[in-house]
């Protein structure tokens, strides 16, 4: 048996009990955030929400990419939430390779180069890359100047969250 | 006080009870999941997965996009995951509007345009949608074609995954 058709099978058991029907389509608490796809983080049990309280938006680093800007204007414009959350964390896989290097690998691997995707967002600095994803977000032109944009690193040998400053904000203040 | 700090609070008492340092970067059951964004989704409840277990992509819509496939070499390559699924849902918010109504919006709004997202990957057809997401993984030239890709769709009313077979199911038969 598959590990998918191992999950299929908890499904059927989690529908048997299932007491959501009620809830609505924007999220309760008008949240969404941006995560890391990381295993070890189970977004919604690290900020203690309940299912229908916001969007959850997650690839490889938590990274502040097109399709997560595409992803948060939708949450926004249609959806209505008003705060905007990252969540970067410790020991990220992104920490541990570049990107030229896995670009050559993959070409070698699998004996062809493609056009997409370019960029796989790696990074060296973890605090820094909150910082820039934060940036990011404040400097596009469709994101309200007024919606706060807040970053945090998750520990995962603790499970906290410490908050990243915004470079900008010290240019500011 | 606002909804990012309430979270904090409950991150400040999730902490207290941290029993998960122990967990290592690589996803246990070695599988990836793509899912919609939206809130009435709890990824992890769906399927029965723990903390630990899964890489978890989530987006508008749960669309292959360019950043899905970053996410998903790096969960394949770089963290060993074996097996990709893909999950849409009933009365997804991205039935809702079309793509140049939505840019047309946010132009009139912002008082500006903007090189990019230059699309929003609004669907009419839930189903097909989902095969085109398979399809979409399946011909990428890095994906391993031996790698299994199965889309569902998830039914907000009743908690429940269906399957939905990819177009080139049926060529192949």
């Amino acid at each position: 048996m598959s590990v998918t058709d191992e999950l299929l099978k908890a499904n059927e058991r989690y529908a048997q009990t299932f007491t959501l029907a009620h809830l609505p389509m924007p999220p309760a608490r008008k949240v969404a955030v941006l995560a890391c796809m990381d295993a070890r983080l189970t977004v919604e049990q690290i900020l203690g929400l309940n299912t229908g309280d916001a969007h959850v938006i997650r690839n490889a680093g938590g990274i502040a990419t097109e399709d997560a800007v595409r992803s948060l204007l939708i949450s926004h414009y249609l959806l209505g939430t008003q705060e905007f959350i990252i969540i970067n964390h410790t020991d990220c896989g992104m920490l541990t390779f570049r990107d030229d290097d896995l670009e050559k690998r993959l070409e070698k691997e699998n004996k062809t180069a493609v056009v997409a995707p370019v960029r796989f967002h790696s990074f060296t600095d973890l605090k820094e890359n909150v910082g820039r994803q934060i940036e990011r977000l404040h400097s596009h032109p469709w994101i309200p100047k007024r919606l706060p944009v807040r970053g945090f690193i998750y520990d995962v040998k603790s499970g906290q969250l410490q908050e990243v400053e915004a470079p900008g904000a010290k240019l500011a203040a």
